[in-house]
């Protein structure tokens, strides 16, 4: 990058790039600790609110948000979750979070309001969030002055740092700057994906409901008490153009079970998308002083809803580990930040990718694949072991750093 | 087929086509019972006594084993295994099988000696068990008098008979006389097969050893104190006869973590084969008054060593359905076989499905199948629940009937 001289210089301890809720969530967590930050976003704030994501917040989550003084608000409206259902052939069966997990739940809360309330504490706390910045690119960090350049109503800025986040996304600028030779992915692609509907009826069940049948997977979810969100398993060709509200509504009660689908209230919807379904992971998650947090390092598909736990547990490592350094002098916890974010990032890449696996209808899967989904489904219902298995997971494995 | 004048002909209540353990075990238990019953074999009991088998018996069908009064010398021979060690990345695990299933164990005991004690049970009762039967057919299973041809000694003989039990394996005759329209088969083939080297050299542990290297998979298994069963993952188109011994045993050395490598003890091979593994299920196990029963129905990878005791629940259902409708005139035992069986035979084809997927290297499977392994044994060893999934399915699922 050539130097301008008109460049206007910030210094910070911390650079953060992107401001989702990972680095909102990074950022508020390290001011409270005293360690002083700037998020740099690509979007306007009001483009980053209107992403509309699953929210089932993990025990572990819900604890870092509270951390972040920012867990008011989702205790108050967050609906808490001790079970929820599988709908498998025209048949529900609950599983029992709560008793599985001696007492655990999940929290729903939609990752929109999370980002909210993030943007709220930052703004209370008198923080910077640049919006809107272009062209942003970062350097040096493998050396011990890390900076990162942008331009922002037509002026070109530099923040220098200690450190860089990057909390950028899939597909964002800092995993994208790491050389090629230093990184390694891994990735699956599923051969479908899903058609989300927003609509404000009330959810057809106080719990979610997963569904497995012939005509493939669907999601019975909520927002609150008043809104809810369901999800088809659709083709990879599929737009939302392709599907009226009508549509959509009749082949949500084709694959649910009779019972269900006789208490389904439909109406107008708000919004309706697609999309596809991935699993990938970028290795290491650490470039000398440059860190990527949540989906920039990586994507789970939507079963099970970890992306937003996991970007989450992402930033309790980071953000001790940063605090750590400033507090204690020690760069144990940033030397082991990789090391501890993969190892719970590739059970619960292991965990979607197996709930996905069990869920969908995989057209190339044939009888055999068909047979094996059945039998694990049959098994699970009869094995206390195999809930507690599933029950572990979807409420959050603990954060360990062994 | 045409009627021969010059056939001698014989009757019995059940003709059992097949005389391996499942045939063996269904003849002794329904003998017990009262009900008569005549094998037929197209081979001779030599050639059956050197196939070679592994032998992890359930308890279930150790149970199945007493009943048929045939358990005496299992219990003094064999071995008690209250758990097994998995070899993942250097490090063995083990899995405390009685601590998490309650106190349950295995017993290793080989197929052979199984199949020798049921012959000389059969013997010493008397019953007739016709060896090199050529030319097997079974007849008129649709209506109520099926009836079975074969050639021996150069005679044409007949059995009429109630019911005929197929137990004559994969590539019998009798689920071959199926009109193809009746059945529906699953079936998945693995790219790779088993070598297997069987030596008169002391186990290398005294429990088995699942191993799972960058190489492919191991195990470490035994016959006896003094007898000990190897086996290496190896390509599909590899022969025994492309592997000497030494080149076999420097390849379980560098499969096996360092600690037992050390302590491995080679020796001359008694017996070196190379078995392919294959996922398979016929739906369903009856026809008529045809049942099929064991390998004839179905076949799982050798991984937790399902097959013979599949068979032996098999003909547990199968042999109380048969005494059920001659002693209590019910045919509700016979009507729900089928289902029953397949229900076992579902959940035990996943579990070998799982091991199998879990512990070998996957030409095809690529970076992220690797990692998903890796991700499972990681979760796994830190789980007790997990854990105990793999316990309960390999000391076997209760048998049920619902």
């Amino acid at each position: 990058m050539s130097a301008h001289s008109t460049a206007s210089t910030m210094r910070a301890q911390v650079a953060i790039i992107g401001a989702g809720p990972s680095g909102l969530l990074l950022g508020q967590i390290l001011h409270r600790a005293g360690v002083d930050n700037i998020i740099i976003e690509r979007q306007s704030a009001e483009h980053v609110l209107g992403r509309i994501r699953a929210g089932v917040i993990e025990q572990t989550t819900a604890d870092a948000l509270d951390a972040a003084g920012v867990g008011e608000r989702m205790h108050r409206e967050g609906l808490q979750h001790d079970g929820f259902d599988l709908s498998v052939a025209g048949h529900r069966h609950r599983i029992d979070l709560s008793t599985l997990t001696g007492g655990k739940h999940v929290t729903v809360y939609g990752q929109t309001e999370i980002t909210r309330d993030l943007m709220a504490a930052r703004d209370a706390a008198g923080l910077s969030t640049l919006y809107e910045a272009q062209s942003t690119a970062i350097h040096d960090f493998d050396g011990p002055r890390p900076w990162v350049s942008f331009t922002r109503n037509g002026v070109e800025q530099r923040i220098h740092c200690d450190f860089i986040a990057g909390c950028d996304g899939y597909h964002g600028v800092c995993r994208a700057s790491v050389p090629p030779g230093a990184i390694q992915t891994f990735e699956k692609v599923y051969p479908f994906g899903w058609l989300g509907l927003l609509a404000d009826v009330p959810p057809v069940s106080h719990e979610l409901i997963y569904v497995r049948s012939p005509r493939g997977f669907a999601l019975c979810s909520m927002r609150s008490p008043t809104r809810s969100r369901y999800y088809l398993q659709c083709s990879l060709g599929d737009g939302s153009e392709h599907w009226s509200d009508e549509a959509f509504w009749a082949e949500l009660r084709r694959r649910l079970d009779p019972e269900t689908a006789a208490h389904l209230v439909t109406g107008p919807s708000i919004e309706k998308s697609v999309a596809p379904l991935r699993s990938f992971v970028a290795e290491p998650m650490r470039f000398g002083r440059l860190f990527l947090a949540g989906d920039a390092a990586h994507i789970v598909p939507p079963t099970g809803a970890k992306g937003l736990n996991l970007a989450a547990s992402d930033v309790q490592y980071l953000s001790s580990a940063l605090i750590e350094h400033y507090t204690e002098r020690s760069d144990a916890g940033l030397d082991h930040y990789s090391q501890h974010a993969l190892a719970r990032v590739w059970k619960a890449e292991r965990f979607s990718w197996w709930f996905t696996s069990l869920m969908h209808r995989f057209p190339e899967g044939g009888g055999f694949g068909e047979r094996m989904q059945e039998a694990e489904l049959a098994y699970l219902f009869d094995s206390p072991a195999a809930q507690r298995t599933l029950a572990e997971n979807y409420v959050g494995l603990p954060l360990v750093t062994h």
